[in-house]
């Protein structure tokens, strides 16, 4: 096997997709970065900040070269956590990136993704390059701005990114000083 | 005059300085990511948002491959923000990277950086490349995960990055659930 | 039916209650402040902003004249809301107080007490005072502000607080200028 | 000297007012619950939470039997918290209650109000009853609910509360689940 295979991280394995037509793997989605955002729907901590940071992540850059999966490793609560109560968790908090279940397994309470990549818990936040490679890995809730930074050296490495765009302008409402800004008197601009 | 010296962004013109031991000059930063952060020190959006923020910036990237400057850009209410307040200013809200006095003009409400740079207020904020170049400008508050993408995809251009680095494992405390996170149950790992 | 008989707010139908030893009725309550505050499980407002205002109120205020009340009111994805799930959900978020499930009805998606009161939606808060009559009825988020102002109003109607207490003097650290508060120098007090 | 007139909390000591069209004193806003809110206007904590907290009490209860003071106590960078830095400040944040500037003194940091009422530090929160009695005092950032209570309370006492008003009825907007709350399905009411 190749060093560059060997360094290649495992698909995960999934028993059922929700917002997606078709089963979706690591492989398909090979030249884009993927944030996997593992999580259970009745985890405090991923409903309050992984998961909105996860969706957010989605809105802003989804489909421009980086993809978004949710997994759902349920450890806990199991009969809780069946996929009929996911579908109406994901319906109400309007999650519309494709959300996979993790593939239970019957002699042990975590799933078989989750062991076969040594999720400490949830939620977990998994960063994998366009060639397919684990970059980052992070237990618990997830500073925005580094997450940003990481996100964006990442993107940055599509080999085409050579020619620096013009820069970006936006602006402010104008008119009076707001809680967000203060415009000043216009100079003939 | 030569393409790239055109493309080159045009420096600050400053009459004093806080938290530097000299002058500093945008050339001096050639090669690093400059954060500019243009405020005022009575402006609400810039105290409560935007110098929080590229005070964060600074305490997580400065000095690896990033500089962030503020400029006091006073355009309204000049008796009130002379450098004596500024500098009291500077100490209660502990802003400990470089801040310069944007240089004030005798006809004009605008002070001289504000009017080279067409700034339309503050906060204003600007993302200047590793070449010298105007990449991002932006006036009002920024979405910090935006800022974050932004400053990952210029960090990236360093031309030295090539070899990705092993995958960034960070943990969450170990034990029961908290707000932020549920550990699963240990497997032997 | 007297005057006063008829003013009372009428009593909750509950099939089940978690964290109570029996069950409990809004009659055995009388002379305290009752919150009532009704949610699902599986409803956005009420795990981000009503929930955790409740078991706020219950934590500083439970006990000392208020009694705080959740109800499970299931009006929508009644599989994925049934009680083992509100169980495990309740465990997870460390409500504490007092919880009862919404008698359910055979011909009709809203349950009994939701229809006896004409609840609107989730979160739904009431605030009941101590003679049992209805004084507050919230539908949506509430401002913790005016939350405290009216709780305030409710707790003072108890006949006996007729002194003035001593002012209540509470202390910041002292030391430093932190981001919370300047203490000024000692005055030899 | 009666008992009554030693608990009287004593008067502030001003040199010249803001928002105000004359002098005013806590003897004038007997019969009222007066929120004292002693800050500076460059003390961080002040500027983040106190002050937006007293503007808001304002704006909420502001002439229902409520008025909001505002004390500007300076003990610290005196030549940058003159009164003419202090009226911009007031104008950029729009506060609008009436400011007093606390009388400075020649021989001590500290003004002459601080002074007499033994302050720590700012932001420091004083409330006074109808009756001129002083019944809170906090040093530092003061929690919304809390203060909420405690001004429940004090309004209440003003004899002429006994009937209880009709509930009080809000709703959250009508259609769809939002983030703030999930309506239910009409039932003909």
């Amino acid at each position: 096997m190749s060093t560059a295979e060997q360094r290649l991280f495992p698909d995960w394995e999934v028993s059922r997709w929700f917002n997606a037509d078709a089963p979706v793997s690591l492989t398909d989605l090979r030249g884009q970065v993927v944030l996997v955002e593992a999580f259970q729907m009745l985890c405090p901590g991923c409903v309050s900040q992984a998961l909105p940071l996860a969706r957010k992540v989605h809105q802003m850059y989804g489909g421009q070269g980086l993809a978004v999966i949710g997994l759902h490793t349920v450890f806990e609560h199991h009969d809780a956590m069946q996929p009929h109560a996911l579908e109406a968790f994901l319906y109400e908090y309007k999650i519309r990136f494709p959300v996979g279940v993790d593939q239970p397994l019957e002699h042990s309470p975590l799933p078989a993704t989750m062991l076969r990549w040594q999720l400490q818990g949830t939620p977990s936040t998994l960063l994998i390059d366009r060639a397919g490679r684990l970059r980052a890995h992070h237990f618990g809730s997830i500073d925005e701005l580094e997450l940003g930074v990481v996100l964006g050296r990442l993107l940055a490495e599509d080999g085409i990114a050579a020619q620096p765009p013009g820069p970006v302008v936006h602006s402010a409402d104008e008119g009076a000083c707001t809680p967000a800004a203060c415009p000043a008197p216009s100079t003939g601009r």
